[in-house]
């Protein structure tokens, strides 16, 4: 009987949940809703005819690599791609520090593997990305929380929550998930200097960060700290000694389909990694990796990024001003300088998951805010909306739908607060 | 500084090593190496013509949705099809009973993150696949383990081990990896009825059931668990409420390099592995689960094992001969009925661990058999010899070697036991 199975979970399993945006994605695959939900890019700038001519020269050239077993940290040339790119923001990185993961979420998962003894604290930013919780979740971790504002994590409420010595930081420096908001410069500086003092090191995921549609680039908090080490005479080894894992993906630049992550660690880090991944999945798809290379080997990546940048910076544009003609009063939402998601805050008498139903009646879908929070009672009155799926005529569209909704909810109070 | 993090990885960490595979295929790539040392399929049988149309189909139809997050359970025509090939080998699932995974590596690591606390005895066989180790050492797990002989796990000696309470019996029932054993029907239906008196539930791990090259077929656990239930009036709802996970793959039958494999369960126990997958990749690659489909969809999958068996089935005869002319007297080894390995063992004064420098200079190479023992100070005098991946006049040649090195080797008691 599968009740044989269930009183076998392992404990620390009573906190595994199901992802909310994954089971709102079902919902809302109805062709006349129009999904806010999702962290899903737009299909329409999917490198279709290039994937395709770079799969058959992949499989032509190279059939019984790319359909064999491949080695556990990845494929070179892509390893290698990967530096290169990477120099351009700043981070200093050899093929040895990076790992090849099936996603960015399987990087998290690698690192909740490595690190996460049940009951260890981690510190996060209130709110962060709800996969994380999810990842790390699975291995019992607990959560202490420093509130983001409009420049990101609130630095100044960062040293009372590093006493608590969680194992980590998790920070989102650039157009967080789900805030839509950008780490000051000053405050990344911060962020360093309090991971050197107390001894307690960051993971910096950072998905986004070649979408940016206003503004000029920061510094990622891997090359600060850096150069923190560097002036401290901490480090005489070059980059990849220091305190911060750094995670990039594929996903939003190129196709997350592929399921192609990457993680930049020191040496010694990475091969404890490699070890976890090992017994994770052996290897990422070795044909994704090489398919991927194909595709991005030539330049391509610059070209094909400045489209997405493009046409996700219009569709910004096109939601930050229908929030303004069309949601009700007493509501705000964040200003994002990239990314993929705004975050936005509903009068304080709404609770955005009580609501969540009537707004899908409305043909209109969006992730409640609490999902986002290690503590889940908190953030009622928030919303994450995505602007990368929908095209333009939508997004003005379902704006309008949920401000009227909002409205509705207001004039009606139909959505009281479910914690009172 | 990268110590910085060492100090802080999860305690039962201590115990995970690198796989002794892995690495030793990367000493092994040098092309004068005949190595029977990794579980690489033949890649002169990879489908690759049949995978590059396919790859064209994939992205020429579907490009949006093969290159977009896909759902987590997996691409629902692949589940379909799966049900419908494992229902000739007497298992009844619907897809709502399938997960696909990222490779069968990864069943093995949710099985893990599903069930096992630190400190929970899981029962193995002796020996086992070293992966499966490897994915459960990293939740903490413990072993209590049962030797196989010939006819597979030793059903006599099993009685004992499950009254030390493990959480689930591992078991490899078809040309078992490493020992090339297939478990006899009489010896399922004891481990069914054991498993059942003793409430304890079973994983299946079938990789090579569908490379058979002599015999016949032997219905699988899970069906055969399935029966049990129901003649005992316990399940009144289908085969798919049982007391097996079973765990299949595309691995051994298309490419591994794909990375698919899947897994069959109660519902409620895939909607549990369901959220375990979500923290850990999200799901696994949606072009390479369609890419799959479209290759296998029209009856193509038959077709393609009956040449892969042809041609391991050959490879398995020859490396059998060449075993009888080279191998020194004090030698034994199994003579499997399909898979891709057979298991050997050499005189007890010989260290295979200790002989492996050796062997590589003399240009081939095994997998110790230590590493496919929960308790790594037995089995120091055998090997895992594959015969899937070397083309037949290397595994004449790469035997000979091997033979002719031991021979050296008793003669010259050149490799004493490292266990005195």
């Amino acid at each position: 009987m599968a009740t044989l199975w269930k009183s076998r979970y392992a404990q620390r399993n009573q906190r595994m949940s199901r992802s909310v945006i994954r089971e709102l994605l079902k919902l809302t695959t109805q062709p006349d809703v129009i999904s806010f939900a999702g962290g899903l890019p737009a299909p329409e700038v999917f490198p279709t005819e290039r994937c395709q001519e770079a799969a058959c020269t992949v499989l032509q050239n190279a059939g019984s690599m790319a359909l064999q077993y491949g080695p556990t940290e990845g494929y070179l040339p892509l390893r290698q791609f990967i530096c290169n790119q990477m120099a351009r923001y700043g981070i200093s990185a050899q093929p040895s520090n990076v790992l090849i993961t099936t996603g960015s979420q399987q990087a998290l998962d690698l690192i909740g593997k490595l690190l996460a003894n049940a009951g260890d604290l981690i510190l996060v930013e209130e709110p962060t990305y709800l996969g994380a919780l999810q990842a790390w979740n699975a291995y019992g971790a607990e959560y202490v929380s420093v509130p983001i504002d409009d420049d990101g994590l609130r630095t100044d409420l960062l040293e009372d929550a590093l006493r608590q010595g969680p194992k980590f930081m998790y920070v989102l420096p650039n157009f967080q998930n789900p805030g839509g908001t950008t780490l000051a410069l000053e405050r990344r500086l911060e962020v360093v200097h309090l991971s050197n003092k107390y001894g307690i090191p960051i993971v910096e995921d950072d998905p986004y960060g070649a979408l940016r549609y206003a503004g000029d680039h920061v510094q990622p908090l891997v090359a600060l700290d850096a150069d923190y080490q560097h002036s401290a005479g901490l480090n005489g080894h070059g980059y990849m000694e220091g305190n911060v894992i750094y995670l990039g993906t594929f996903s939003k630049t190129l196709a997350p389909g592929l399921r192609l992550g990457w993680m930049v660690a020191p040496v010694e880090v990475i091969d404890q990694l490699i070890m976890g991944k090992q017994g994770t999945d052996l290897h990422t798809s070795t044909f994704d990796q090489m398919l991927a290379y194909e595709v991005v080997k030539d330049g391509f990546l610059e070209q094909h990024v400045r489209t997405i940048r493009r046409v996700y910076g219009e569709r910004r544009n096109v939601m930050l001003q229908a929030l303004e003609t069309h949601f009700p009063e007493g509501c705000s939402w964040t200003h994002p300088d990239g990314g993929l998601f705004l975050w936005a805050r509903v009068p304080e008498e709404i609770d955005t998951t009580t609501l969540l139903p009537l707004a899908v009646e409305h043909k209109v879908a969006y992730v409640p805010g609490t999902a986002f929070f290690a503590d889940p009672t908190r953030g009622h009155n928030t919303m994450r909306l995505n602007f990368s799926n929908a095209q333009p005529q939508q997004i003005e569209e379902g704006i309008c739908r949920l401000g009227r909704m909002l409205k509705e909810a207001i004039a009606k109070r139909l959505a009281l607060p479910a914690t009172g």
